[in-house]
């Protein structure tokens, strides 16, 4: 019998797939930079279901693409040209097992939707924190493998601090239940955090226990003017140093962007009243002060005394705040009709950004002139996407075949400022020789020799996350 | 040249003991319960002077017990009785190296007391979260290594939420520069957390970068008597939701800690107007509100009316309040004058500690009738510190002696109720075979394997965290 076929005695017909046109949504990254062949998709329903699929992989030393909402940034989710992977997609996985309203838990499984998953939480009276631009399509088991971060870390951490316990198929098909739901356990190595940003290389997450949070009565968002980066982050010092931590998310948002976004997507207008080079959105939350109004009026008036504010909006509704959200999610998708764009995803101590700002931006003007700068992001956690666009009318194919030696310059100022060379999108593909570059050999050493011991046959997710050799 | 004479050369003589005198300090645990034997005792002043040390024993398998301020509870700091161990004691290097106050960090040596830390995040406006009844003479890098909970877990986290980097030297000699202050890093496998937590099994912690938090403004704390702990587990919910997530920590204290306190400790007199069977300690902080007590006098309204309040007592001034915390701070010692104690450091889901208590207390009086329950701590995160005290005028020996009996008991219903036997303790030599008891075989021979490949020669404390093969 031959693999596929041991594979569908487990799974049923019908959720394996090997025909090509059927499997191109599981083969292309959606950027369109990562496309991939494979024998089979494999869908399987439980966790005993993945259990033996993983099993038979092992025996055959066939290795997996594990793949969750294929949302990926960095061709972690994207199987190779070789052909001899097979995908074992998870989105039949999508039940949530538990729900703990008094502990403020849910036990989800891998392949449910990050937005049904804010809706749960949201139906139950709780907020779940992990917020990013594809939470439609997203699946919670690959939030976790890839410990996915969004607009409110700065305030509810990442991923890997909304896990209390996994489940997890191992590589020889072993399923490790580390599905506890306590908030202190100190018994042994704590495997889970292994797992968590692992991107599928050590094993496959098939369900997670998540925290839920308080969902907060109130917010107030503002977007705000200011004069550079440098008063972008005493603006944040200052938020939260008078809102006493209530301070939820704030983005750093580039005249550029929002001309983009005006440009290219239908139905937004500049919501501010003059031409700005540079504006933050800052939210404030809180379960239990309804004056956050009050006290947003009180931080522009510090701001503009102390000259690190120019404008500002503050929205009223419901609506005109969701609407500033909308238009931060748009910027994305709105670089892409100028042509080439090089995305970097960084992160420097939140205090040196302006100094990255300017040792980046200068650097590139000497390698591309006339690039154009796409700033924008998580200000607030020191993650910046650095996304430098073509010069306007160039050549974009021209452009983008500088991706590597662009990448080489940011990321040589971004190590020699003790950043990271992915703040948040994980190393997949796309950035595991580069990660080379900058790790030490002992780091190295110790993820491959965790590597080895964990997948010895190195049947999970081969080729990604770990430097070629 | 022996071993010894080594590692003299690397750290001079005055900083080898090996006189059995000089030695007691480091080989007794502080509640006698372990006792050991070494060959030295190295106190390197360095990273590279503990990397140089590690080294010589790698080469000569010499094994290694990295010990902090010896405060461990499970023995995980003392050598065994063979003597054939050295201890590396990382109490002379205590610097602080570095302080970030725009970021909010600093980055410290494993040696640091954690008061001098508090201290220190104290001077420079901001506040270190980890309190617990050792931060006299405990040290960060033993916090680290065992990831330490205490009385702020509730709203801070446990010590692994406060780290952002580590530095450790490896069990070959090679140090590990992992010392990043990024919020946001998703760069390969998350290596710090396999030593936060890893007991000193997997290398030696020699420095870190700990976050700070802003220092809340305002505290308010309250003792309240309850009806039951179930009315505890209530009133935590409903402390939690009308202040809106601004309870920082919740503890739970029985009459007999009250009373034994008050008895065997000078300057306590007991706080409760009359006397009931459980109080909690309830603490609100904030750094916007200042309206604390009027929000603590809300919550025992809404108790009272709800009938899960029976009395309480609001401290105005600073003293009274320090004085409650005192109390609570005395319990573990005030239990020692009685006769033996048989501790467990366990966790539940917050909502079952009433099932807890009320079956581990039936049980025990079937094995030891009449024994006292002493059962307090810290309520909010669900870990209870169950210490089940001789029965008056029992024979202390005769009585521990059921030691491991009575842990039986106890950690079978904690397993059967998908709880933890070490919620904040560790693990140890004291719990090392009873874990084997209750973890899965996939789970013991992941941490197996981890350890085996990072530490092959098995000569970094040996003999503590894994069980027995």
């Amino acid at each position: 019998m031959s693999v596929i076929e041991s594979i569908t005695e487990v799974v049923g017909e019908k959720n394996v797939i090997t025909d090509e046109t059927d499997m191109q949504g599981f083969l292309v990254e959606w950027r369109d930079k990562y496309v991939g062949r494979s024998r089979a998709v494999v869908l399987p329903k439980t966790t005993e279901e993945v259990s033996k699929v993983v099993k038979i992989c092992a025996d055959t030393k066939t290795p997996i693409v594990p793949q969750g909402g294929n949302t990926s940034l960095v061709g972690g989710s994207i199987p190779f040209d070789a052909g001899d992977e097979i995908i074992i997609s998870l989105k039949r996985m999508n039940n949530i097992r538990t729900v703990d309203t008094k502990g403020g838990t849910l036990t989800v499984e891998a392949g449910c939707i990050l937005a049904d998953l804010q809706n749960k939480a949201e139906e139950l009276g709780y907020m779940f924190p992990l917020r990013i631009g594809s939470e439609g399509s997203c699946q919670i088991g690959g939030n976790i493998s890839t410990n996915a971060g969004g607009v409110q870390v700065l305030h509810y951490g990442n991923t890997r601090e909304q896990i209390l316990g996994l489940e997890v198929v191992l590589p020889d098909g072993q399923i490790w239940d580390g599905l506890t739901n306590l908030r202190k356990n100190n018994t042994g190595y704590d495997l889970k955090h292994l797992f968590i940003g692992g991107e599928g290389t050590l094993g496959i997450v098939t369900a997670a226990v998540v925290k839920m949070y308080p969902r907060p009565k109130y917010q107030q968002l503002a977007m705000i003017a200011v004069p550079d980066p440098t008063a972008a982050v005493e603006l944040l010092g200052l938020a939260r140093e008078m809102s006493g931590d209530q301070v939820t998310a704030m983005e750093i948002i580039p005249r550029i962007a929002i001309d983009l976004v005006v440009k290219h997507v239908d139905g937004f207008s500049d919501p501010m009243p003059d031409r700005y080079d540079w504006q933050v959105l800052v939210e404030l939350s809180s379960s239990a002060s309804d004056n956050l109004h009050d006290l947003m009026q009180e931080i522009l008036e510090r701001g503009f005394e102390d000259e690190i504010i120019l404008d500002a909006i503050v929205p009223a509704s419901d609506t005109q705040q969701q609407k500033l959200w909308a238009l931060r999610e748009e910027i994305s998708g709105a670089q892409k009709p100028e042509g080439g764009s090089i995305k970097h995803d960084i992160s420097v101590p939140v205090a040196d950004i302006p100094e990255f700002i300017q040792r980046a931006d200068a650097a590139l003007q000497e390698v591309i002139p006339g690039f154009r700068p796409v700033t924008f992001g998580h200000i607030g956690d020191g993650n910046l996407h650095y996304n430098p666009l073509q010069p306007e009318g160039a050549d974009k194919a021209e452009y983008l075949a500088k991706w590597e030696s662009v990448n080489r310059v940011v990321h040589d100022i971004v190590h020699d400022m003790n950043g990271s060379i992915s703040a948040e999108h994980g190393i997949g593909r796309m950035k595991k020789n580069e990660m080379a570059r900058y790790k030490s050999a002992a780091e190295l050493d110790l993820m491959r020799k965790i590597k080895s011991v964990i997948d010895p046959a190195n049947i999970m997710n081969p080729g990604k996350l770990l430097p070629d050799e």
